[in-house]
């Protein structure tokens, strides 16, 4: 039985590596598109994707792929790495099976020409266009919840798919705590009279200057640049062809400084995580981030959190000087409050460390409402709006700015936004738990000395993969649950410095 | 029955276009582990890269794949492209099929063993490391041969996988006739005393110069930069993912004014033929080159042929002087003999247009005798050393620059070296139609007009892609038979010139 049982673990870690293998190559595939391929060759590409994309569905949703489920189920006793190989397994191939092959193909036909519409329809800022597309996206989500199934509310098991054990419960509480003290943190912002003055970062920064500034700090995150390579892009981005080949994307405004630096660390985050996720978990489909949330909790640290601290750049900033003459009558103090001024603006993608937030809370409560049927599709871009203005004071002037801004829901992508205010909430607490860890934390980065932060993360989170869930993992590395507390501190404490609150 | 026909044609060719697929995605990871893998990601990429090569191998050997050739060979009067699809199809399911599946394997798993020895050989300069691999390389090809079968000679049957119908019998004549008159052209050139200077292309000449140069060079050619790209590598190579997507690779010295440039010129001619391919013969598995001569001598046509004429050069050559003011006491005459210099080497990929056939011409004789059985693997370094002594006049000091040179044996490779001298033979009949077809040739060039050469390589080659193997392709478009006549006229009037023989 032992022996038996030892070859079906093999047997399966071998075809869960042909599926691994074909999600590699489209990686390298997907990357090279974005990166460098040539206009022509754009449109077969996409068929090449598509083929391998099929076959990777194939091995997913395989009878074979069934009989190791069943077979694993079976089994008692299954260390993490085994349990959590087939609970991942089996996520993926009921999420597929429970739907009825033919309104499968009927949405990812429909998912193509709606991703479309919504092109055209941020070009020409026409809500009107995106409309039936969006309703239809919406219908079939709401259809497939029928056969997914659900607890409480239809939206968890779509929250689910991102974060797993993540609910409207759970987000209510804490994004509802969240929403308060950065609404009231806000208004005390600006109120409070302060300005702090950005003129500084909009002078000529060559790219190259910016390239290897971006390279020198990334490498001191931690970054292997044998394990990766930076490339442009026009939205910047990470992937991973497998973890020792972990590549992100930027894009070098010459007169901004902070975008590509600041994309660079952030992407950074991302990929540290991937390079730190050991080989041993190759043929498990677990060597990748544990959810969206915890990769977007790693790559928010390093950008936020450590990226835009004092004692950050109490280290690089004499490089700074160093690299860029413009800086030379600029005291560290003024270049703190530069990268951390706060605006509000209608832009998610552009938001500041504070707003942020808020932009996804504005979308996990449009999202809510859509899932328990509060609100109709016409009604989108009003609601949009006036929740700008209650939350932010600011009103989009028209729909690119405003409801059209993100392609996620034209793609039928319901229940992924959350993810990135989780991170914010993620990373605080690791925060909390690193500086009872570390004591001298803040006085070694000011030294330079981030691989005691790179550290700490790789043991307590990276080198996990996907082994287990965000709760679990975050109750390992923290002790604790999910809670906005943390968060809501660091936010208070920062910006009341900043602002002199 | 004709609809049935039309069906079973739809469904073969959707069958091919999976193989199609596969093997872009290998090529583009393989493009991307040569220009631009980071170091620690190498193997698993090479694990991708078998998985992707399997699965290609299932598609071109199953049943499925056997019963379309069955149907298909049953069938009367096909058109010229369903033959070639059938006749193609067929030569790679047998020339896999006929071998026992363990030898096939364990041949596979010898080759990456003996690329190792060679590879290892070549760095110490030590042939006997490599020895023991390359007799095995060669007893393995002699048993295939075997079950392959074999006509007059059993070197028939390798050559014919690179280049379909050719035989010993018509290579005897042609090499026979070219080297007799590359080796008494080089006899009096060396006597006439007359040495180009080459010290003009010795200065600093800085990459962005080069690339822009050379950029400009190809687009005026033909080359489609939004069907491809230009990248490095370290040795130059073109690749396509699709014919919309093709893309060379080059590596700049800059000390050396000529290697990335006639690189480019030479890639370029490689990779419009491919460009030139029409989208019609997607999912055939004929939109490529004819075959390696064919390739070859589109890559040659464009360096040597046109690329290293006089005629380009007094179109190219201002822009040169522009572009580079080393040249600015240099007279187009000398640029041109110059870069036309003839210098006996030990190094086939170094070699000028002249001494390059008489390289192949010594492979082709040593694998003749290979697998004529009448030559031990322990004479190969010494029969390799005086046909180098008896044809050009210099000898190896040591195996790295003799023996061991190139890595094509060491991967089983035997019979694919002629295609480089067939391109050169080709290119010439090439030639000799179009002046007869485009009176005004030369003056054309002078006056920039690439283009004119372009569409008639086009018209007359490559829109057929494979679909008609070299000998008819070579008789489609010139009229005649395999000759080295107008190669051996073009070199005499071309060398004679230069040399005031």
């Amino acid at each position: 039985m032992k022996e038996d049982f030892k070859a079906r673990l093999d047997e399966f870690k071998e075809y869960l590596k042909n599926i691994e293998y074909l999600q590699s190559a489209s990686s390298v595939l997907y990357w090279d598109m974005r990166v460098g391929i040539p206009k022509k060759a754009i449109s077969y590409r996409g068929e090449v994707l598509s083929y391998l994309s099929g076959e990777e569905y194939k091995l997913e949703t395989s009878l074979k792929m069934k009989e190791f489920i069943d077979y694993f189920e079976s089994c008692r006793d299954l260390d993490d790495i085994t349990k959590a190989m087939v609970r991942n397994a089996k996520k993926n191939y009921e999420r597929t099976m429970k739907i009825p092959e033919k309104r499968y193909k009927e949405y990812t036909i429909e998912q193509a020409a709606s991703e479309a519409a919504w092109e055209d329809a941020k070009a020409k800022s026409d809500y009107s266009i995106f409309k039936p597309h969006l309703k239809k996206m919406i219908d079939f989500n709401k259809e497939f919840i029928g056969y997914w199934g659900y607890r409480n509310s239809k939206y968890d098991t779509l929250l689910d798919f991102y974060e797993p054990g993540i609910t409207v419960e759970k987000l209510d509480k804490t994004f509802g705590e969240l929403k308060g003290a950065i609404v009231s943190l806000l208004d005390r912002i600006q109120k409070s009279g302060v300005k702090p003055d950005c003129g500084m970062f909009h002078k000529k920064f060559t790219k190259g200057r910016q390239e290897s500034f971006s390279k020198y700090v990334m490498a001191k995150m931690g970054f292997d640049f044998d394990e990766g390579r930076v490339d442009e892009s026009v939205h910047p981005f990470t992937i991973n062809f497998d973890n020792r080949d972990v590549r992100i994307t930027t894009h070098y405004y010459e007169n901004e400084f902070r975008s590509a630096l600041f994309s660079c660390i952030h992407e950074g985050g991302h990929a540290i995580y991937e390079q730190d996720i050991p080989d041993s978990l190759k043929g498990t489909m677990l060597a990748c981030g544990a959810s969206m949330g915890l990769h977007e909790s790693q790559s928010r640290f390093y950008e936020n959190i450590i990226g835009r601290s004092r004692a950050f750049w109490t280290y690089f900033y004499p490089e700074v000087k160093r690299r860029f003459p413009e800086f030379k009558d600029v005291m560290l103090d003024e270049f703190y409050k530069g990268i951390n001024a706060v605006s509000p603006s209608l832009v998610r993608t552009e938001a500041d460390e504070l707003t942020y937030s808020l932009h996804i809370i504005i979308r996990y409560e449009i999202e809510k409402k859509i899932f328990d049927d509060e609100v109709d599709v016409d009604e989108l871009p009003s609601v949009w709006n006036k929740k700008y203005k209650e939350y932010m004071g600011i009103e989009p002037e028209n729909d690119a700015e405003g409801i059209l801004q993100d392609m996620h829901w034209s793609g039928g992508s319901f229940g992924y936004f959350p993810s990135y205010a989780l991170g914010n909430l993620y990373g605080a607490q690791f925060l909390r738990k690193m500086e009872k860890d570390i004591p001298d934390l803040y006085k070694e980065i000011e030294r330079g000395n981030l691989d005691i932060v790179h550290q700490w993360l790789k043991e307590n989170i990276h080198k996990y993969g996907s082994v287990y869930k965000p709760a679990e993992l975050l109750k390992k590395a923290t002790g604790e649950e999910l809670t906005a507390k943390y968060f809501i501190d660091y936010l208070n404490k920062k910006y009341s410095e900043i602002y002199n609150l």
